[in-house]
């Protein structure tokens, strides 16, 4: 963990140091991913049964590839019944914010007599990848599920890799309660091929998103264009920005929250109190020493964690701007007034009773946001991912005869022809009344 | 050309086979566009002017890179003043429909108590690549450039080629009408990794957009992550639905408006009378004979022009959503009724006066679109390419007493002891009162 002070001289090095890439270098897997890809496409279910025979110690035939309903219904009954509340208070409360942001068409005419507008519709089918084992969280199904239904997707396919042929009950709950429409015990690049090309048993999507591991995120990267993906998610981070009024501990609870993700994670304390920092830092310790995922989390904390005292929120505005962080809390007097300044960051947490976890689960908002500085340009999992538009132009005679004279003389300038005269000759066509 | 009947018994073949892919298989450049960003990220303008001495046969220095105000004010002082008004005409209605386009904030408390919602913020600096030469089309540049402005993107840097040292006056008058903060004369995979990763004189961006060859669209693809990209264009295609009550040589000219462009463009004219198809097909041959991009409009209608003979509008609906092109024409009786049953385009343009070009000029929708029947799952270009969300969850002590219960629950399921002690232990303090 580093201590920064904006006061101090060598603040900017140490600053930009926080900055640089947290990315670990992955094995390069295209060529393998590409034989994959190729197979799946060419052969269809045999290619993908002989892939999760091979990789998964599972024995399938085109007839069980698909998870039935009975099975789902079966794994689920398992469940106990809090987690199951659970997972529809977060189910519920997720629907409703993503419904909230469903965009509205438009269309309008203008002065110059043309209709205008752009219609949003939704994608036909998407595919689901969701990890196996410890890496499938029941959360992330309904973070990724959830918006594409809402979106109206008639068809959500799920992949899930069930090494052994083990069912995750709780993954499975989730893909039900979301709306899934079929679960495929397939997983890594040989279910991103199935989705993308499709195969006898499972029919294509339009897009698959969804987190998974490097020969995932490879597949997905190769068959981008041929279907549309989501973004490939990077090593995650919180900036906390506190005052003294808080509790050390639940400040520390919070930056070991993102800790104990990943030992690539980035937990930053921004604070005006460098006494508060210490005391932070402390609390931190005491909890490393009975967390279950301390050895993760301390990685984290010791190789990326950093406190960092500024002179006042104008400046810490600045800095979280520079950090554009995925997660943002703000506990300070008045969060608002510092949410306002604030440029870049994928979701913002405001208040002292406002955690990070509360968008993990139950807050309503996507948590599948940009990671890795990307806040700068990239926003989080939403509606729009499984929304298109159309744009419309709607033009009679009357509209096209005041228009229509720049569009030749711009065709004509750039040497399309056949551009301009078909501009041109309805406009002789109007004039001939 | 092909002509396919939808009654005939080989239709399904026929049609699928309209549906491959027409990319072009293009040289693998990954290698050297590798070599030539870690050249540019590691000695900055040093090897931006060396790359360009050497693709581009112009010697620059730091201080030449860039085209100065006075170079743009005289060399649009050469463009023909009706040009200039056309450009305005055309800035100007695109203006109009990207401001009608951005999106408003949300914000809602719920009946848990928690106050939700997303705002949009532009992004801070934008690239715009301009290829060089013969395929700078102004036109792109007002498109590519204005949603980014209108947006509210403060820093627009764009980059074109200028071989020789040749400057192309009406770009930079577009450049100038659209709001482009400063163009430096850098073409290829350096002006790329120039905007990426920055220079000495170059600042970095957050995104760059634009069309380019192979080479610029392999340096996009090798700094996605690092910065957001826009797509890469494929092939372009155009669907032209028209009944017999058309004239067929505006038909005609609209579909060789779309094979003009290219080789691999695709023109499909669906109608639902066979000689009015036959027509049109003749109308074609007519213009070839003497529109001055005949080769390229030629090869294109031979290889992927096809008329396809439909026994209604619901079918012709069915089909242009499997083909999702790029641009749609409905030149109908009722062209809004149709148009409210086509799920898949990029573009749709209605009524009989309505060409295409219009889109490509002075319409005001963005005219770069998903190609390729991308249009399933992509959009065009638009305000929302220049903005990214930000969502955000503000809660008290009540609200999360109703909703943390629950997150406490999942967080434990999926093994994450940090994320339910940040919730639990906030809890446990609001008990206490």
């Amino acid at each position: 963990m580093k201590r920064l002070d904006a006061r101090a001289p060598d603040f900017e090095a140490a600053f930009t140091s926080l900055l640089a890439n947290r990315e670990a270098e992955s094995a390069r897997v295209d060529a393998p991913v590409a034989e994959i890809l190729a197979k799946v496409r060419a052969k269809g279910d045999e290619a993908v049964c002989a892939y999760t025979s091979r990789f998964d110690r599972l024995d399938l035939t085109p007839e069980t590839m698909r998870i039935t309903g009975a099975e789902v219904k079966e794994a689920a009954s398992g469940v106990p019944q809090d987690l199951l509340d659970a997972l529809n208070v977060a189910a519920t409360r997720i629907e409703d914010f993503h419904r909230a942001q469903l965009p509205q068409d438009m269309k309008y005419t203008d002065s110059d007599g043309l209709t205008l507008g752009q219609r949003w519709t939704s994608l036909d089918a998407v595919g689901l990848y969701v990890p196996g084992g410890k890496a499938a969280y029941p959360s992330s199904v309904l973070m990724n599920a959830i918006p594409a239904r809402v979106a109206g997707v008639k068809r959500l396919a799920m992949c899930v890799p069930t090494p052994g042929g083990v069912l995750n009950p709780l993954v499975l709950a989730a893909a039900k309660r979301a709306g899934v429409t079929e679960i495929y015990r397939v997983g890594g690049a040989q279910a991103v091929g199935a989705m993308a090309f499709g195969t006898e048993t499972v029919a294509p999507v339009d897009r698959i998103v969804g987190p998974g591991n490097a020969w995932v995120a490879e597949a997905k990267r190769q068959v981008f264009g041929h279907v549309g993906i989501d973004s490939i998610a990077g090593p995650s981070e919180v900036v906390v920005v506190a005052d003294a009024k808080n509790d050390p501990r639940l400040v520390a609870l919070d930056l070991l929250a993102q800790a104990e993700h990943d030992e690539l994670a980035q937990s930053i304390l921004i604070t005006d109190d460098a006494a508060f920092g210490h005391l932070v830092t402390e609390a931190v310790e005491t909890e490393l020493k009975t967390l279950s995922r301390a050895a993760i989390a301390r990685a984290s904390w010791r190789d990326f964690g950093a406190v960092i005292i500024v002179r006042d929120w104008e400046e810490a505005a600045r800095l979280v701007d520079r950090l554009a962080p995925e997660h943002l809390e703000l506990m300070v007097d008045e969060p608002e007034a510092l949410f306002a300044r604030v440029r870049h960051a994928g979701a913002a947490f405001l208040g002292r009773f406002c955690p990070e976890a509360v968008g993990d689960y139950v807050g309503g908002p996507n948590h599948v946001l940009p990671t890795s500085r990307t806040a700068r340009f990239a926003s989080g999992l939403s509606v729009y991912d499984f929304l298109k538009r159309t744009t419309f132009i709607s033009s009679g005679p009357d509209a096209l005869s005041r228009i229509g004279r720049a569009g030749v003389a711009l065709a004509t300038a750039e040497g399309l022809e056949a551009h301009a005269l078909s501009i041109s000759e309805r406009l002789k066509i109007i004039d001939r009344g």
